[in-house]
């Protein structure tokens, strides 16, 4: 373990940047980061990040200003953004982790320019084509990963079975544990099984050549019910199962609100149960949710969604620290190198 | 409308066949049913079914059995299903479709073994290369229909503008609404919407000639916040977005019984608000969808799921009843005819 954490901020990123910002990092600094050896640099506008940091002692004591009057719209097309990018705040909040000053970067900021800016500096790891954003997803008592949620709409064969690995790696390093799970989202009805692709992914994960804890096929129902750890699938799919299951929550909890505050009665019951429903809406919090890795870069970068409060932004952050903290880079090395013999072999048969 | 309504039931079709099935009719019959003039044509075992409906007055005397020993497992092969099975509950039960002595057909069967027997008897309405399985979704105040669900893992442009025109005419028959709003399922964000074949559809579909109220692109998170009617979407993706909201759904419902019910204390509240959570329950009730669709062919197949219970079964009789009753099967003539009228002209140029 490192004995400090720069974490590199794209202060200026996010709906209601830099306010939300700074007010995440205050409450990560007072709740979970109590005890942790963080420092933040803040890549932003010098006066108006003064003016926050002035009423925010814990933030202002660990954190240093980069100061950049440019920063990236969150409308602005990536293109136009990799372009016109450079010394902005987004942009150089990447290349503090390229230059080995931060460990990793944290931004709420455009999603396409992020993600458009990182490939650009800090480069694939060798043999990954573009990055999968990885989500976390709840499940009864624990979380689960899926990936990708939305960075590669097309994938082969191979790029599924890297994000396996890089899937994997990611949750062995955040989630302590050995061993997780691996399953590739498929249909269920059995002679309809996946298409073309799926089945290629499905037997290169099956060899046994890739030191995977590989289930198989997995199906909609298994994100949530707690069999899998890892849940693997194309951007398309995995970015459409993640709105619907949003989606479906938000109505269920429009549904129970008015069951529970509807009328006068029920809201004195509700209200005379509230110690358990208030730890429910905690455990079904999508703010507990955030943070989005960018996975198959040489560097970590973080992305928050781009309307979340202080409370979601230190949710980023600890997911932030939590990365840098742990082996995650080094494992997805160790990984990526035996997927590449693996086929190296496979094209040479 | 028709005088009478003829249902021809697979009768031994279902994990829990025939018991629910005739269950599932009477129940029915005491419900929603109850003024409706239906005629029940059950396939299946003779001896087994009189059993049941010995106990079983209100389905006995609306009912005729159409003696067969033969049924297809559940966990048949579809091809092994349809070489082998002429003659079962199953091959019958849509046989009286298509010999036009029945309206409507109704089986908790295999999938599969369903799909590839009605396929082979009742054709497919001109131009449409398979069926697409038509699912109900619940929204705040209302419902939507998903399509396709499962029966077509990967499909061209013209398959998917062709889901939208079956859709469409669906949802005015079945929710007797003059214009309904469809959408094309797709990912979020900007600059990586979509792949070749969504695009084509978006084209398509914007293009004025065919007479739909096409909204454009939709997100997952669209599919339950009640903007649109009609979701279009290929049948791999439609199957893993609803078997995720499955899960989704059950995963809160598992919390929020534990926060309700967890203690003496939330118990004795819960109950004094049971009223407003009763009514909860039933409308966020997975029987209440009970009842998919094929779509395309010329007679209509109802398929309910196949664990279900008699509640789940009873719904699945209610869109049968109310789709034999609607000018359904014309209106889908009427908007294929113009559909195939539009994309000869397109090949024309």
């Amino acid at each position: 373990m490192l004995d400090e954490i720069i974490i590199s901020i794209d202060a200026m990123g996010g709906d209601n940047a830099p306010e939300i910002v700074i007010k995440g990092i205050d409450y990560f600094l007072k709740h979970e980061g109590k005890n942790r050896n963080a420092k933040f640099l803040l890549h932003g506008n010098k006066d108006i990040l003064s003016k926050f940091l002035k009423k925010s002692n814990l933030t202002s004591n660990c954190s240093v200003i980069m100061h950049t009057e440019k920063f990236i719209e969150m409308d602005a097309k990536p293109s136009h953004a990799l372009r016109r990018g450079k010394g902005s705040s987004m942009w150089n909040s990447i290349e503090s982790v390229k230059d080995n000053v931060a460990n990793v970067a944290v931004s709420a900021g455009n999603t396409g320019a992020l993600m458009a800016m990182s490939k650009l500096q800090l480069r694939m790891k060798p043999g990954v084509t573009r990055p999968a954003i990885v989500a976390t997803w709840p499940q009864k008592n624990d979380w689960c990963v899926v990936l990708d949620v939305g960075a590669n709409i097309e994938c082969d064969e191979i790029q599924l079975t890297e994000f396996a690995i890089l899937g994997d790696a990611f949750y062995r390093a955040l989630h302590k544990k050995d061993k997780p799970t691996v399953g590739l989202l498929n249909v269920g009805t059995e002679e309809l099984k996946g298409n073309a692709v799926i089945k290629a992914a499905h037997e290169r994960l099956s060899g046994g050549h890739i030191n995977l804890n590989y289930k198989g096929y997995i199906e909609g129902t298994d994100i949530s019910n707690g069999n899998i750890d890892v849940v693997v699938t194309d951007g398309f799919t995995g970015n459409i199962a993640l709105k619907t299951a949003e989606g479906t929550a938000k109505l269920i909890g429009y549904l129970f609100n008015k069951a529970l505050f509807g009328n006068l009665w029920s809201k004195i019951t509700t209200f005379a149960n509230s110690y358990s429903l208030l730890r429910l809406k905690r455990q079904i919090d999508p703010r507990r949710a955030n943070g989005g890795v960018f996975l198959g870069l040489n560097g970590i970068i973080i992305k928050s969604h781009g309307g979340t409060d202080h409370i979601g932004y230190a949710n980023a952050i600890g997911v932030a620290l939590n990365l840098a903290e742990s082996s995650f880079m080094s494992e997805i090395d160790t990984s990526l190198d035996l997927l590449h013999k693996n086929e190296a072999e496979r094209s040479f048969k």
